[in-house]
């Protein structure tokens, strides 16, 4: 498939430079003996650090496109935003995901608007002057086309970009030289197998538009340390010192919380409308998992649901959040289901987070602001935190 | 007038800098052989490029900054967006138009805001601490200002803009030194002349932001062949296979049109509310003329009126785009004339191409976005573009 | 207190640049012989000079950051803008006012949000994880947090900032290293004093956001050569040629205008509702005193009521203003006093203004703006525009 469309090359690993930023600060980040801190205020702020991100994390890393599962049949596609582009999603006449650059090779217009629903066509037309390319990106008609002599239809298939299918979703790296998927996501793979979230539905999205670099809502996210002072309603289904953390392989951070006595799961009452996951010891049944795929990619997994939060820099100070709901079908399908006891519950504790993180990003954006220490409990934020400043110091991802 | 206030000095020839594109990228633009394609995504995309545009481009160039003819009695007057600043066009007591750049010699504040109705006054009163100046730009009085010793009111005439008339429009080359109006239009003033513009008025006038750069709306409108796929109501009163492009001397890029045989003119049913321009032959009556003066003026020449478009970027990503319709005195007077049959088709029709240039603004923003190849029938497109590389690359406009 | 957080340490004096402004330009303003002119059009536009001078003016100068006058009880605080940043005004137990970074050492969160009203309260809260610090910026408590084994609380107060309190003004200097206030103001403080500001209280507060750089409508401010073109409410109570400008010791420039005959103070007719200040002698009862001080206060000093203007800038283009109206207790306290005939007077005037401030804007970043002239009655502007390109040459604060 358009072997002549070897995508975007990728910078020399040696000539890759590290993030425009003080090293000494980013020492004392990684200082060890537990005294280290946040990161420099320049890393929420900067222009140039955003750029650097998009260039060595963004690009470079598995960045989550969403969800693939429902592109079930031949034909079916979606445009999405991912990291600092846009990419177009394919199922194949042979099953296959493919991606590509959504981008005309013609005139450059987009192939079809982000954003908006899946559609299922035999062809892939472009909307401005109707070139059409097939379901593995051939271009197949230039109808009405004058073309040059020099033109060759097998030099204009569409830009491929790497792309795997991991449990229902579409995990791309634009580089194209990121390590495998399967080392990319280490032990993470086995420790979310039981919940089966290639099997699951998305039965509801939201969008989010914060006011804040976007690694504050994964640096919250991270941590429970603030539920107490913040999220009064979850405390009262998960006892916010419940956690523990893992250190496994993978480019990953996160652990699991304990739901309270009486709670099923997450939501204002701690009753759940769905049906516990089929594949769940009951020990996993009386959990919540909280893993932060890096970059982009926040996945809570309950008894009941899976939620992820898929986020992507807007500029150094605003972030954008894209946040669903996956259940069973076996739930979706039963009459009268509703989603809105995960949705609500979710949607007033984002909420919450985002008042938090854009208050953060007032104060560090002060000259008075200093990294300050993690404690015992914020260990999974510093984990995260130091896989930030190591890369930066490294100008590649270090896990 | 004025012989102190010489204008603003253009950086000397020699010294002019080529834009910040790859030399490469723009040679495989002007590749010979009709193998040429798009300009790179920087030309779209980049700040420096824009702020090089309005260097060399917008300032050195003759930049049309609307109609004059309507600006009749002495003392009419205007301010206008013109390139990279306002300008104000004043007609003069000896019939002359003239132009300066709308500032108060005093204080810096504008002499009339942009964007509101002609007026005609005997002076120019500065709204701000009221010195006037005469139609001729010179200052004439500056009532209750305690002068300093050394202060010499011949010193403080207005700063004068180069401008010319030409059929009614308002021509401008604010760095001064463009080649005569005559020679920069070359062969295309004998093609326009029996459609007499300068005869023409104003009946409509419409404004536009589109979130593409400014170079998008010209690349699409010096093209049918994007009209099969995008404007069904054109299609059906001008067949979009039926233009042919003029190579003829002078800095613009067009062609012309037939009409459909129903059709007198372009409107949604084919039918003129107008009158036919007398000066056109029985064959040029039967044709639209499409032509983009170089850099901001598109002028579309039916049978019974003339469409402009007045083209200002704003930011790399963002354009402002004036649209008038010029109608025969003889038709406006009519009982009861509306130039919507002219304005509300060709509202739908740059609705629907401001759209393929957000769709094309997209697209070129994108890692994956080539550069794509002309067809034969984008011949017009592809010399504005080859105007544009060759400019790039000399540091200066190049026909 | 917090001796181990000096504050944020200045630049040596040596090391500091001069603006980013050609010298021939700022050596034009400051002509001798009356015969200079307004700053170079960067000073109103340019991004650097804006970094330059948040460096150089808005955290080396006594910056207002607004009342501390109502800040009465121990423990009553508030989060203000001030120049760059955002501060934490604190009295303290002992009755002293203190102001500190706005920003938690923990996380970095904003300690209170800017712009909501005073409170008072025993001890300051962060709200994300509920850190808590004295009233002296001592952190006092942790709840819940497992602190490393390095952590030391002593380590972790709140970031002062140097604060003095001036007749009601809470003045700051963020880098801490300006001259002693008195020093600072001069002869002004005497100047001012039978107003008593310290006295009065805050009756009315409105916020402004202005497309023009923050000098502009300092600028406007110290003349009144323009009110007679554009401030014809405020001609009819007070003479616009009546000013006289001080030159005094300090960092302030501005003067005194009369009341017309029949007008008792600024207002619509003249008329006051409020009571005379007690201690102005019979001429101070017949004028209004307009004070810029250096670089951000402007104070205008009734026979009954003080009016401020707290000036930010927010881009090179755009400025926020916030102006509030003081009154005497013993006014407030009357049965149905209402401030609105000051307030409605001065709103009617600030528009008027800001008008003119944004049509200096437009024409400043013309390429046709040329520095102009200063006539004899603006020698206030000229004092002013002396100090600023006095100290954009000499890299420092040069009276």
């Amino acid at each position: 498939m358009n072997s002549r469309n070897p995508g975007v090359p990728a910078t020399p690993r040696a000539q890759r430079p590290p993030a425009p930023l003080p090293r000494d600060e980013l020492a004392a980040v990684l200082e060890p003996g537990g005294s280290g801190c946040m990161l420099p205020a320049a890393a929420y702020t900067n222009d140039d650090v955003l750029a650097w991100e998009r260039e060595q994390f963004f690009d470079r890393a598995w960045v989550c496109a969403g969800r693939s599962g429902d592109l079930a049949a031949a034909g079916a596609r979606r445009a999405v935003r991912v990291g600092n582009d846009r990419a177009l999603l394919v199922r194949g006449d042979d099953g296959t995901l493919r991606a590509f650059y959504n981008v005309c090779r013609h005139r450059g217009h987009e192939l079809m608007a982000c954003g908006g629903p899946a559609v299922t066509r035999g062809a892939i037309h472009c909307p401005y002057h109707a070139w059409t390319y097939d379901l593995a990106g051939d271009l197949t008609a230039t109808p009405r086309f004058n073309a040059p002599p020099s033109f060759d239809r097998t030099d204009h298939g569409l830009v491929p970009m790497r792309v795997e299918e991991w449990r229902g979703f579409a995990m791309v790296n634009p580089s194209g030289d990121a390590p495998a998927l399967s080392v990319y996501l280490g032990a993470f793979d086995e420790l979310l197998a039981p919940w089966e979230p290639e099997r699951l539905v998305v039965a509801a999205s939201h969008e989010y538009v914060l006011q804040a670099n976007w690694k504050l809502p994964i640096e919250n996210y991270q941590e429970c340390y603030h539920c107490a002072a913040i999220h009064p309603e979850l405390c009262v289904v998960s006892p916010p010192d419940s956690g523990d953390n893992y250190t496994l392989p993978g480019m990953w951070v996160g652990g699991a919380m304990a739901l309270a006595d009486h709670a099923q799961t997450m939501s204002l009452d701690g009753q759940s409308r769905g049906v516990v996951l089929p594949g769940l010891s009951a020990e996993q049944a009386r959990t919540v998992l909280y893993v932060g795929v890096f970059p982009n990619l926040l996945l809570s997994a309950h008894p009941d649901y899976v939620m992820t939060h898929r986020i992507e820099p807007v500029s150094p100070t605003e972030t954008w959040v894209e946040c669903q709901w996956l259940f069973d079908p076996a739930a979706i399908s039963r009459e009268g289901f509703d989603p809105a006891y995960a949705v609500d519950f979710w949607d007033i504790t984002n909420r919450q987070d985002w008042d938090a993180c854009e208050g953060v990003q007032r104060g560090v954006s002060s000259r008075g602001y200093r990294p300050g220490p993690f404690g015992l409990q914020e260990d999974a934020v510093q984990q995260f935190v130091h896989l930030v400043a190591r890369s930066y110091l490294a100008g590649d991802l270090v896990a």
